[in-house]
């Protein structure tokens, strides 16, 4: 049986830091609105679910956070202030071009001088993203919260729609996060970690109740929200995002399958559907499929403001 | 109904990129046993779980690695190669020093000229741990594998540990990582993703076959084998360890508990158990558990060889 959000709630407890973070949220909001700045809340990354109460085992999903931490950085060029609500482990903004390549590997111990520096060869393009870091940084327009669980992100993302919606159509929610659809409740779940000599493992997930329900109703009816469709199969992606558009009544649904969703996705309206691509020379030079996101996203939240 | 090993690597395929990682592994093997080097086969991290056959979802376990990257760290420093055997995304020795800050606020832009240099604050520190990864580095006496999933992780295991069986005693097999114990067999799996609207999640997940009980048998029988036992309950402990050396009849089990594994630990062989523990001024002063761990387990890997 489906739970509903306010029962969620009822049932898990405030997670651990929660009224800083919150604290730290509603001063961000507070500073913008006064600043007359837009805010988008970027989520990101997967949230995890566990299967015993002292975890070691939980569900996870794929997500690694590329498109919420690239599209961060995009909101920020065109001059948004960003929450930026992320999975601990995830990818952010700017720090994530350099990942691949472990740290110790970008730095070598300069013989003229007793500095430690980056190595000649990845020096431009550190350079280039530790400028725009260093702006954004000083300017105060990114706050970074990071979560490790659904029921955290749940709490998190409830608690900054709410003090978003003090600047109504100034913000824009942009929920990329991967968010768990099945979860145990506390009350089924296991204390001690599960025995393997207890045979074949039968586990009974329950869904979580789905939160665009109160967030366009009730937390933050007056933003400008966009929510994501992931699926593997095309022939159920534009009828799953229409029916999201129907029954949430928010703006958006950013359509994409799993094998291609770097090099094209649909952007979904009540009214319209469109494919943003990329095509080979874009993908060649490294451009990335957000960068048109963002672009389309801005045009469209200009016209709902006015 | 629990399949066996051999059934298991019959079902399953080939991981991608296989055959170039199992040539890297045997030829490092070949160069060390040359130079009559002790090899450590540290393995570390999570093994995921596939939910769907076009993965989105997984079962993961709270791993990050912490225990087999800093021992690869310890058996470095004692002299021994290490093929280190690690999940993506955990932590890797030398680099996990510095995971918690990110990336780029270490750095700053040098004024006096054009580099990017570490931060003055930070700079001790990276300096130091840079040389010693240097040094292992330049020796050629770290191997760096990483796998994905459960299937990957047991195809690389088995590899490593039949390459390691041509130096007989003088190889150590350290099975730090957390392997899980349930999987999704492939023609269990859904080929999409699993749809929240089918209501909820029943899951039946399959045991994983004990890998150690081939690989002390047939794999590597003359390597001195440690394994790990982590549990959250005291009472099963011990007698848990006990029974996996009567079973496999390798040479020690470390055993610990999820809410006190970084302070102390448990070494279990089948005629002694002893604990090490670490004093609150070792924990004051930042040493690590695993520095005693090694330190016990060369002395027993001594006595082993000759």
């Amino acid at each position: 049986m489906a739970t509903d959000s306010a029962s969620f709630f009822r049932q898990t407890s405030v997670p651990d830091k929660f009224e800083e973070r919150n604290q730290c949220i509603k001063s961000f909001v507070e500073r913008h609105k006064s600043l007359q700045n837009r805010i988008v809340l970027v989520s990101s990354g997967g949230t995890t679910v566990p299967l015993e109460s002292r975890t070691v085992r939980f569900i996870d999903n794929f997500s690694v956070g590329t498109r919420g931490s690239s599209s961060a950085e995009y909101f920020l060029d065109k001059g948004y202030a960003v929450i930026f609500l992320y999975s601990k482990k995830s990818l952010i903004p700017y720090t994530r071009h350099f990942v691949k390549i472990p740290f110790l590997d970008l730095l070598d111990s300069c013989v003229k001088n007793d500095d430690v520096c980056v190595r000649d060869e990845y020096r431009g393009e550190i350079k280039t993203v530790l400028q725009k870091y260093r702006q954004v940084t000083d300017e105060g327009r990114l706050l970074m919260v990071d979560f490790s669980n659904l029921t955290e992100y749940l709490h998190l993302l409830r608690a900054s729609s709410q003090h978003l919606n003090s600047i109504g159509p100034q913000a824009m929610l942009y929920l990329a996060a991967a968010v768990s659809d099945f979860y145990i409740p506390k009350s089924d779940m296991p204390q001690h970690k599960i025995q393997s000599s207890d045979g074949p493992l039968q586990l009974e997930l329950q869904l979580v109740p789905k939160m665009l329900e109160p967030l366009t109703r009730e937390w933050c009816p007056n933003a400008f929200t966009v929510s994501f469709k992931l699926e593997t199969d095309m022939e159920i992606l534009l009828s799953k995002a229409k029916r999201a558009l129907n029954k949430y009544n928010h703006q958006v649904v950013i359509a994409n399958l799993l094998e291609t969703r770097k090099t094209e996705v649909m952007v979904v309206t009540r009214d319209s559907d469109q494919w943003l691509r990329l095509s080979g020379e874009e993908l060649a030079s490294g451009t990335e499929i957000e960068t048109k996101i963002v672009e389309e996203l801005q045009k469209k939240h200009d016209e709902f403001r006015t």
